[in-house]
């Protein structure tokens, strides 16, 4: 079956892995002009795997999709829509669309599946959950899930996709699956920010009062507040607010240490569509409101983070 | 105001050392024959804290508890109906009673409060939530919750025991925050043993079904499954799956390791007790199931734990 991956990041690339290793036939896309697209054709490594000779590389989007059974996607979430539009006329019209990536338009508060669905009629479907492609690589499996609306493609999807390595779920709530997702990004800026600031055990408050807020925005969309409980947030968690290879947590920890970052940390623009959301929908969102004012606003981050957890005296629910 | 600590531990010398601090008159108890205790009186130091000449310290239950305003138990869950028993005589009559510990009782399935209220009339409260001494000694503040069936208590406990180095919630579930308390333990030995199994990443996972699985036994109690998921259990998860300084996470870890462990970890007691109340109940808790496996019934780690979280394909929630 063929299986086309758009998107040469670390993420992009391990799923590009790991469906060879399944026994798909693989091409990886990366934008023209990419770097990392351009390393791995030279050298076949992206410095944390290697790639069989039998998985394509190709910069060419028509070419790379024109034969896709499925059609993974992972890159930054305020790209989707711009990609999405160029697939458009390129994608054989029954690939489904398989999202490996978290967040929210920054610009709409739209969710990736929404934004697919305004170009593409195929079914969607994400992968969501914990897992890091070091761990991955060293064998260490994870549980991960597949959510969908189209019940027909999930239970397609995690049969096909499941192994010794990555044990899927069938997630029952799209919009949970797909806010909690996007917003673990957002808890996890907050983590590295605690860690920054040396409060690392407020972290533990910050989990118990996260997932309580996270709970309340999904409500609030229509979905299943349980949804924060689960793999796709909280099961996400240990892999974001704890790991040293997490993005999220890295970028809030150095903003604090006022040293440059240079890699994408998702978070930073879902927080705003995570704010927007919250002012749509009435919702109160501290920790989202708490990081947004210190990561684009200028705020004083031991007021306004640590400031969370310490300030009042109240009940707890 | 009086107020003395029975059991002169880690934590309950802590608490000692914090109420001196917040200017209550405090008396320290041990029982007759503990090392600590003797320690204690020799250098006024437990190579954590040093106490000031104020703070005295005793292993004469009577004169410790004559005059005591409040009284705070900090010892072994299972050591606590014997203690209570003896304290029965000699307690003044309105003396409330503070539990600074967490656990339920192994061979009936009750929760502290309930032993204390087999022998004494005053009303009782619990403090529970994340925190470590190790921490909190660096000035690392932390949130943690006084909950009580009594509201004229836990509403006078509140602002007297809150300071900028532990800040107080009211908890309105004590069901919850008992039982949400005692299982982080149980939950923490997992971890310890993901740990030892080199598969720390799935305690994203452990998380994610663990606090699922208590708020479900919560609510078969009578209580408040949300509290799972507050600072008694979930926000106590930073300190309890993830600290080095974690007794129950290190007692999971070394187990596996086939290391001796020699101090109390809470928990291999606790996974008894809480087993006891899902038969009772008839809820399914696969994870302390799992743990009391390994720990008393020489089942394989590997098997027990890591299975739980890979083995079947099926919908979250």
């Amino acid at each position: 079956m063929n299986a086309t991956v758009l998107g040469c990041g670390r993420w992009g690339s391990f799923i590009a892995w790991y469906l060879n290793k399944l026994g798909f036939s693989v091409t990886l896309w990366g934008r023209p002009g990419s770097s990392r697209l351009k390393a791995l054709c030279e050298t076949r490594d992206n410095g944390l795997l290697t790639f069989p000779s039998t998985v394509k590389f190709t910069d060419d989007l028509k070419q790379a999709v024109s034969e896709a059974e499925l059609l993974f996607i992972s890159i930054s979430a305020q790209s989707l829509r711009t990609l999405t539009a160029s697939l458009q006329p390129l994608l054989p019209k029954n690939t489904p669309v398989i999202l490996c990536m978290k967040g929210i338009e920054e610009a709409t508060g739209l969710r990736l599946t929404q934004i697919v669905g305004e170009f593409i009629s195929a079914p969607s479907a994400v992968w969501v959950g914990p897992g890091h492609v070091q761990d991955f690589l060293q064998g260490i499996p994870n549980c991960m899930v597949i959510d969908s609306q189209d019940d027909t493609l999930k239970q397609r999807l995690v049969p096909l996709l499941s192994s010794e390595l990555i044990r899927f779920y069938y997630g029952t709530d799209l919009i949970g699956s797909e806010v909690g997702a996007a917003a673990k990004n957002v808890v996890g800026i907050a983590a590295g920010m605690l860690d920054g600031l040396d409060q690392s055990s407020l972290k533990g408050a910050l989990m118990s009062r996260g997932t309580r807020e996270i709970a309340r925005l999904i409500e609030s969309m229509g979905g299943n507040g349980l949804s924060a409980y689960g793999l796709c947030h909280l099961g996400d968690y240990q892999a974001t607010l704890f790991s040293q290879h997490s993005h999220n947590r890295r970028f809030g920890e150095l903003f604090i240490r006022h040293e440059p970052y240079g890699e994408l940390a998702e978070g930073a623009s879902t927080v705003r569509a995570l704010c927007l959301l919250g002012q749509r929908l009435q919702v109160d969102l501290p920790i989202c409101q708490a990081v947004d004012q210190v990561v684009h606003r200028g705020e004083d981050p031991s007021l306004a983070l640590s400031g969370l957890f310490l300030r009042t005296l109240k009940n707890e629910f």
